[in-house]
């Protein structure tokens, strides 16, 4: 997808919301259990119900791979399901990959070609050869982790310290990759503080924001410190979004949820204008 | 598997070597590509022809995931056929995951437990919680990425300063860990520099050695800086052992290949009694 279509889809659903599919199955609602595949029925349900208020999907890998290659095929049976059916909608692998670059090139290949998302998140550990198999494919993004909203965070993204972060030095260094203009980058909600900042080194990139809601961070200061000109954020919610009910009525209960933080995203939006 | 046997059929065997299985369906023998699965099929002959030379077996997840559920499942059927055949062979995940600890949870119950790996290969970029759900599992290890033998490894293991990388201080931290007994280390046979020193920090843990062959490592460079008492390495070598033939003799060739690298270890091992 192109970068200007996403910035589109945002102003015109006023949503900067990312659905985030961490299917769980022991967690979704008892009645899907039935179902040959209750895993991919719960997030089409979910998907069908929420498009009109989310721009971006972002399924967990680890959910659907504790599940072995029944769960690959659930994966896929979703992505194939977004594609052909909301082709609007941004898609994320949020897969945390990065290896040496004859391997990082074939997770480059099974989520852009073979699984045809969007985008994958990716770990900086290995270097730029590791990184690099990704930004190859024009108009798929890599998105990197920066600074993430878990507490583990602190042990290495901010070493040696606090004026000179490693995780800053990874915002710094990729900018001279080429295509760096296909890069994204992951910075947690929790970590409000430090956004600022970030958005000067990189006015014009997106942020993947996780960590809103089960997490604790606040998605009014996400949007005060990280907004940029056109928006530029993607927040994520993934459990209180499809755990908002276990019954009958959990889409109506998920979309509740669902739209009150869209609600809050267009009042933000609309602040940009003033 | 317990850690004394592993040690145990390193000397039984006078082998130290990790087979890679970084299977690419387009580089087999075409007489193979007639199979139903002919990646599992050319997997199950290697390990058939190369168990007595080599004690570790590490699958590449990234070759697998480039074919989806259909990859996944050559991936499930190789390990299992490892586990039911030759239970005494160390398995490695090589899946370089690292996530939040609720998905961490997932990423080990996808491997330990779905897959029954004996061990996966862990990016430490997001810190302690994202390590220690795997570290968990008694008798299943993590294998730490420390320093890489790809080019990139420069770029932010290395990272602020000779004096005090980032690499050391991950696996510094790490010995602070609960059951960090549980824990390797990745180091490439391309730092052999590096080799004394970070064997100085983790006197007793095994070190998981890419880089042998194709990326140019030296073997006896290795042993000499890196051996621990009991040797503590895996040194793994892949695409040099299973692409050394593309015929009908591919076994006998890949099976040279191995032969001759597990006799260099044996002298290595034996100069360990000297």
């Amino acid at each position: 997808m192109e970068k200007n279509k996403l910035v589109k889809e945002i102003y015109r659903k006023k949503s900067f919301l990312c659905l985030g599919l961490d299917t769980d199955i022991s967690k979704i609602p008892s009645f899907l259990l039935s179902e040959s595949d209750p895993v991919f029925t719960f997030n089409k349900q979910l998907i069908d119900s929420l498009n009109e208020i989310i721009v971006a999907i972002k399924i967990n890998t680890a959910f659907y791979e504790e599940h072995g290659s029944k769960g690959w095929l659930s994966l896929e049976k979703t992505i194939k399901y977004i594609n052909s059916k909301y082709p609007e909608l941004f898609t994320i692998a949020d897969a945390k990959r990065g290896d040496i670059g004859n391997t990082s090139d074939r997770y480059a290949k099974a989520f852009f070609e073979t699984l045809s998302f969007d985008s994958i998140t990716v770990s900086p550990y290995m270097g730029s050869d590791s990184v690099k198999p990704f930004l190859k494919y024009k108009n798929k993004f890599t998105i990197l982790l920066g600074l993430t909203s878990n507490l583990g965070s602190k042990d290495f993204q901010l070493y040696p310290k606090q004026e000179n972060p490693l995780f800053k030095e990874v915002i710094l260094k990729s900018l001279k990759w080429n295509e760096s203009n296909n890069l994204m980058y992951v910075i947690g909600a929790t970590k409000a503080d430090y956004l600022k900042e970030i958005r000067s080194i990189v006015p014009d990139s997106f942020l993947l924001i996780p960590g809103i809601g089960a997490q604790g961070g606040s998605l009014k200061d996400t949007f005060v410190n990280g907004a940029s000109n056109e928006v530029g954020l993607l927040v994520n919610s993934s459990r209180a979004i499809i755990y908002a009910g276990d019954n009958n009525d959990y889409l109506k209960k998920s979309f509740k949820v669902a739209k009150s933080y869209q609600f809050e995203m267009e009042n933000l939006i609309n602040s940009l204008d003033d």
